[in-house]
């Protein structure tokens, strides 16, 4: 008997990767628009981001102030005649009003743009009339407060039972006491559980390894990756629609 | 002949303090909707607010991380039946999370209704067209970024020739020397220079120190105070649209 749906959040309940492209693209072009001579494009921009972000780690927090150092019209502004012309006409921008126009316009993007896949409410709302006691619960890595502010603004909070942060316990994926932890706050067996996640080494190795249910979940994002009923997790689907289906399986067996 | 105007941002070209009570509002109201049984309204918990802005500074980014600390029932449910009949129902928010909450909406306010007062936009383009050689510039107390920030989404940057904020120069008002280092950017004397604020003690009594023309705007802020031709700033207004005028009078004598 399914006591407990588990999910991953980045890429299973929405698209993180392809919000975080068009946000960081949204960035670049208020740089762009500032009205700086650059003799870089949105692309080689982009491309140099991603080195950033590549080296920096995703969730460092000064991404475009490195990102402007490396972009050589900025950096000349500050000594140049460039930048001499530039203050006669206006102002050259200081690098930090620069790297707040990246932000404001990545904010922008990233808090009006994010929306859960459309079968998550759907899902969400029938799972709870097919058993109103079950729970459901998301582990995800993160920073804490980025993860409960994309919980919130997805506004799927009331839904859940339980959110458990890696950074916050202590314990990180893919290391397997993670989803222990996860099982012993709802004082249930991992065969009473399912973990729903779309990257195969994270999500579902940890799981099925302590024996929980597993479910990839292929979202078209990077990692995906299709078994097809070889030796990988113990089901594959491509919508949660197929989910509520697998949960009725499971109990009667 | 006035070659140089230079204003404050905070009350003087927005209502800083109008748009900051409705987002710390919109913040209470979030944490309340989150369906706590709390005993504390609305009033008192911005009361509660309050106090905690006024013991750790304007500027502490910890704010709702405080104020959730005085509000009973919140430090209650961590420990006491309240919170596990909470748990039952679903979840009992995380303190991180209720926080997160409190700052999506005081964020939604302060980035989507900043605007400049309305004679602010028109007086630039006028200024502009009176004398294009005319320098306009900000000189500002606050955090580098958050004011780069207002400045940039009050969308009055592409007027400016310099914003001169005192974290970035290590000179607070009312130091009079931070006019100075504002005077020496442009190379002009005070008595080239207009300066435009809201607050006596900060804005005109150290800029009028140096020679600076003064101006006191009256915003019906909280420093509000009139003075009626009495010794204080040269000049008093209601509104930017007098001010050119005074300019035009200025460069007469």
């Amino acid at each position: 008997m399914i006591k407990a749906i588990f999910f991953d959040l980045d890429d299973s309940l929405f698209d993180s990767t392809k919000l975080a492209e068009k946000a960081r693209r949204s960035a670049i072009k208020a740089i762009l628009d500032l009205g700086l001579t650059l003799e870089y494009d949105e692309e080689k921009c982009y491309e140099i981001l991603l080195e950033v972000i590549d080296e920096f780690g995703s969730n460092y927090s000064y991404h475009f102030d490195q990102l402007i150092k490396r972009i050589d019209g900025i950096s000349k502004l500050y000594s140049s005649e460039i930048g001499e012309f530039l203050a006669i006409k206006g102002m050259i921008p200081p690098p930090k009003m620069i790297v707040q126009a990246a932000v404001i316009a990545y904010h922008n993007i990233k808090f009006t743009e994010i929306k859960p896949f459309d079968d998550v409410i759907p899902f969400f709302n029938d799972v709870k009339k097919f058993d109103k006691n079950l729970k459901i619960c998301i582990i995800t890595d993160g920073l804490p407060d980025k993860q409960y502010e994309k919980i919130l603004r997805l506004k799927i909070h009331k839904y859940l039972n339980d959110i458990i942060i890696s950074d916050e316990v202590g314990v990180r994926k893919p290391n397997p006491k993670l989803y222990l932890i996860a099982l012993e706050r709802f004082d249930i067996k991992p065969e009473e559980s399912i973990y729903i996640g779309d990257h195969y080494e994270k999500d579902i190795v940890p799981a099925k390894k302590i024996g929980m249910h597993t479910v990839l979940i292929h979202r078209k994002g990077k990692y995906d990756r299709k078994f097809h009923g070889k030796e990988g997790p113990d089901f594959e689907i491509d919508s949660l629609d197929q989910l509520l289906e697998i949960i009725k399986k499971l109990n009667k067996n």
